[in-house]
Parts: structure tokens; C-alpha cells; sequence
């Protein structure tokens, strides 16, 4: 999506250790005019696949996920992190690595709000090793749910995750994706 | 907000402890069409008020924060409640104790995104005894950005944080106030 690579050209800022931040527009700071275009895009793509639900994760997901529910007209639920004493009763969970923190953590969404009945599309706002996606992935399997697809808006193609998870037959689709990226060369699209 | 009182009495649960779970509609499950009415009030309030950044904090404010931005048309930040690798440079900076989870931790926001050019709403889904809007005032005021107000989705009305920063002389709005709550008699608004 050329918007979205140009804003990444232009606001993007490439740290060592393949740490690209977008924190001015995306994940920190949070460009709502830009996200609403991200969201019709996702719509575009995963229109007439009868999403009822959008799923992400805590925290930098949920804006894009919520400004994206409202071109789908659906709920979003939020996996988050640890068990809180908020979430009672019994809960769908899974194992991640988080490579940025350097821990694994779970997640965790109630079993009331992910359902047979639902047909789920997960957004997020990055995809590197795949990690949170894989442990999203399987809270909808395990809930018995039918998992339409994920929606990410930028991924690092060069590590992998995203082409692991298709050759599992699932349909990812990235709104950017990142070929190369380094100090001296700055960043390649694919 | 009738809307929403009406929402909280049908689908809010009481457990003990003073905690009332709505997160089938507004913190873990979110209805997003929900949110654009909550987001369309918060507008009404505040229009005219010059507000061109909207403050809110990780995770469950991202979402009534993110849909309420749209309607104001400027950009959201949210606080984040550890430092990560992902920020780097130089960052605002505040203690808030949760007596949810019984800890106390830092809450960050980078120097970037909050400047003394910012006129800014504080959007958040609760405010109990104020420890997390007390935080994100103190980001306000250090960065010399100006206080607009804060908008709250639902306020505990008889925790009295509310009170206590409404006699600093902050503008709080909170769409629903729970003047009493208990398992025996439900739920009274004020």
C-alpha cells in the first residue's frame, strides 16, 4: 500500500537489531486519519468473508484493530498478557516469546467471547517471527471459531513468520512488506 | 448517558471487591459501535475546546481513545507502563500504584508526542480512586502541553477520585457515574 510504504519512508527510524520504529504514527503516537485508511484496505481484502469478529492483541494492536472493526461493523476482543483479576471464569490461552522483551508470556481472551459461531479476523500491527500471530492462531483454533485470515500493516518479510504461517494454508495479508532494511541502505519493500 | 447506563445494567457483573466487570462491551470484547457514540458525546463535551492530541494509557483506553480521535480529528498517544527497548530518547514520566493488580509501575510517554504546543483530552474507560488519571495529568503538565480535560467512559463516582480531581480545577466528564454498586442491590447511577 504506497500511502502507508511512504509514511514509513518518511517517519520511519531503523535502530540496530533490525528494530524499525514507527512509534510516531503507529504504535505509540497513533495517525487516526491513516488508520482509517488501513482499515478500508483490510476491508477491500477481506470483504465478503463474513467477518464477525476482530481479534488482536494488547497493546499496540488495538487501535488498528478498532478503527478497522468499524469498516467491518464488528466487535474487536483483545488477547492481553497475564491474567488479570478482571477476567474470571475460564479463558482460551497460549505461550509467546517476545523477542523485543526477551520473556515468554500468555495470553489470554475469555471463552465467552470466542466462540464456534464466529468467524475471525486477526489484526495486528507488526509480523517478524511470527510469534504473537502463531499464538493468536491458536486461541481461534482451540475455541473452535473459523479463522478468515490476519491483517497486519507492516511486515518484516525477511524474517520469516509470515511465510511459516502460509505454508500452514493461512491467508496473511500485509499492507507493507519489508524486503531489506539496514542503517547504511534504509528500507526495501518487496 | 442513558445508552449507556442501560448498557452497563444489562451487561455489567458485579464481583466483590467494588469491581464491576463490563468487559463483554468495553475492555476486553469491545462494541465498536458503542464507541463511536461514546466517541460522538465526548465531542459534544469538548468541541471548541481547541483539542488536537488525545491522551490515554495502555491497554483498555487504546480503543474508546482511538474511535473518540476520529471524531476530534487529531492524533492519539497512549502511555506505556514499562519501558521497552522499542522507545528510545528521552520520555515523560510518572508512578501510578494499580490496586487492581496491587503493584505500582512507571508510566512513559516520549517527549516527541507531548509538547507545550499540544491541547490535550485525556480519554480513559475508568477512573476509580484516580491513581491512573493523577499520572497522566502529571505527563500533561511536565511537558507544558495544556489540559483541555478528561473524558471518562465510567466513573466510580463513590471512590471519589473524581472529586478529588475536579478540586484541583480539572475538567472531568464522565459518561456514566456509579454513585453506590453491591451484589444484593445493583447497580444506582448518580
Amino acid at each position: 500500500m504506497r500511502l502507508l510504504e511512504e509514511q514509513i519512508r518518511k517517519y520511519g527510524v531503523i535502530h540496530e537489531g533490525n528494530i524499525l520504529k514507527v512509534d510516531s504514527f503507529l504504535n505509540h503516537q497513533m495517525d487516526i486519519g491513516l488508520f482509517t485508511e488501513l482499515g478500508q484496505e483490510f476491508l477491500r481484502l477481506f470483504d465478503g468473508c463474513g467477518v464477525n469478529k476482530i481479534l488482536t492483541i494488547e497493546a499496540s494492536g488495538i487501535g488498528i484493530a478498532c478503527i478497522t472493526a468499524q469498516q467491518f461493523g464488528c466487535p474487536v476482543v483483545f488477547a492481553k498478557k497475564s491474567k488479570t483479576k478482571n477476567i474470571a471464569g475460564p479463558v482460551w490461552t497460549s505461550k509467546v516469546m517476545s523477542y523485543t522483551h526477551g520473556v515468554e508470556y500468555d495470553i489470554i481472551v475469555s471463552r465467552d467471547f470466542l466462540t464456534p459461531a464466529d468467524h475471525v479476523l486477526i489484526i495486528d500491527d507488526f509480523l517478524a517471527n511470527g510469534a504473537a500471530l502463531t499464538g493468536l492462531i491458536k486461541l481461534v483454533r482451540d475455541s473452535g471459531a473459523t479463522l478468515v485470515g490476519a491483517g497486519i500493516v507492516i511486515e518484516k518479510a525477511f524474517q520469516h513468520g509470515g511465510d511459516n504461517i502460509r505454508a500452514r494454508g493461512i491467508r496473511v495479508e500485509s499492507l507493507a512488506k519489508i524486503k531489506s532494511m539496514s542503517l547504511s541502505h534504509g528500507i526495501e519493500f518487496c
